[in-house]
């Protein structure tokens, strides 16, 4: 659609968090992750680009303002997750690894119902600025 | 096209606006713009990235050399905008709300003459390092 | 003073201005500052660091609360310069040139007096990512 | 795909290079490169990063483990470029000219059989922060 | 001294904190320390800067190898402290809380017998890119 | 001094360069300089920050006029650096090895006589992000 535009939004928070699968043994979760097991935990300081994508209002030239897409964020992800430890605090990962891929997928799908069903939505997530994650893809 | 490259080239400009909506008054205005839409203006460091996408040419290499297609930027863009007031110094915003989203939609039409039509073009535009866009989505 | 440590905290403003002396010609303006000196004023993305020295508290470890510093920061400087014409909306610009040194040095004056005496002050503004300064040398 | 998710892991390597036509004269060269034909080399530093795109795995939470794809990236990209002269240095670039857009194209073909065939490859080559290109477009 | 020359070298770690004061109430802590106080923990990617003064071998041109720095700190800052829970995992602050300012100074503390003594040591740590300290000031 | 404000200006140069000591062995340099001896060059992207220090002009609000600074550095150093190999086609660098302190004492000298002498004057040099040098210290 050559009259899209895609709009971002910047935002971060810092967590705690450690990869594990509980069906494995300390052994197989050394040999896939690494230090990234580590049983009291490791962090990262988090920043998340939120895309959202459509055509801008004739009137105030904004697909949506980002004043309020800042506020959403603010609301359903920085409270949620910021100086948090995402294994022991939040919903989320009680039962589900937060690995990069897994934390964007879970931001997309608090962030989902607060956007107009319009608008395209996507989540890009830095753990570090050397690892990154997009979704969806 | 798996044979298709995008090759990228980021210049910058920095101007002055402010935001607003000639059909509002003062009050409708800063409910939706809030302080972009200060009378007196503000400004930002604006970071542009153009992306052209095309085949390389077998001899060069390239797909478009990088210092003509800076060369087109600046005449295009960076001459027109730079050190301007967006709102009073240029045509293209004396009736369009100089948003990041129209910026990006104006500098498209701008480009697009001066590239040759078999390649792809679009538009990145960063007014903050938290708030930016692309064109075409 | 090898025991004392110095804590920087960094926050942002975006604010139009121009560069002017009032008791020179245009000619003399564009001459000394080209199109710095533009009558309708462009525009940055201030990024301003803000630095105190001193020994950390033993029981906090703090020099100082970097959200106490962040609060006092947002309260004197990024209140009065966010989204402002620096020339036109601020006393402290009415009759001071508003370059990158004048405005490091307004606002070393205007955070020394909330900074506890015993701690030394340092002020590194960007106005760009080229250009930047940094008050006292 | 929506359930698909974009890994990027992020590498490096500092290499000299030169651009030219074997085909052309020197001022053939000098008038299409410019400084960039120079006889004696210029180089950069290359920054690169890797997009791998493919279904989470439900066990560990990856697409691809980073650490994986850091070892393949020095394995078959860093051992081979990194303080490397690309065109006296290098197989690939013997009879192939070192743009960005061919050393993009160098490096997918290396990595792409050391990817499950599962994965979407896709790579990023940053020749300055400046000047950067992506394989595919 | 005109012919010293500083050299800086660039390193991370990510490691998990929280920052209280034993002898204070969780209240206390609260009011202090804020969500940094989190029982769970959170976490950063720290980013570590090793800056070296001296004057340069008249025949390799080094104050130092930055290779033999950069060994230097993996093998006494990294290996200690990455994917680690620094209240948790190290000795370093089992009884200090590790502030930016606590931690810049222990690791100053474990690298300075690591350096000739002719050299000046100075330690930078970027907790956030909004928060960071110098060790000396 | 604390009417003292350091000004600093960012530009850049793109080179080849190679490390060694013209009195040692071919297996002597690879023991000290390890890659970065290799005889075919290899290079990087230099990021140069000039800061000069002194007090602003009452009339302009200036230290120095970073466009005036920004053409002196161009003139000196970018015509002189960039897109060069430094071990061959500098004079600077025929029998100095061009380390990264090296190259910013070289970079101070050269600049030096185009400032004026009341002005203070340190050199910043990036060869890449992770390893960098200040002169004088």
């Amino acid at each position: 659609m050559e009259h899209k535009v895609a709009v971002f939004r910047k935002e971060h928070f810092n967590a705690a968090h450690r990869l594990f699968c509980a069906e494995w043994t300390t052994e197989e979760n050394l040999a896939v992750f690494g230090p990234c097991a580590n049983p009291n935990y490791h962090g990262h300081n988090y920043e998340l680009i939120v895309q959202v994508n459509g055509v801008p209002d004739p009137k105030t030239g904004f697909v949506i303002n980002t004043k309020d897409l800042s506020t959403i964020v603010k609301e359903e992800i920085v409270s949620r997750f910021d100086h948090k430890n995402l294994n022991l605090d939040t919903d989320a990962f009680k039962n589900l690894n937060p690995t990069a891929e897994n934390i964007a997928i879970v931001i997309y799908n608090l962030l989902r119902p607060r956007i107009n069903k319009d608008l395209e939505l996507k989540i890009r997530l830095y753990e570090t600025e050397r690892n990154f994650v997009d979704y969806p893809a």
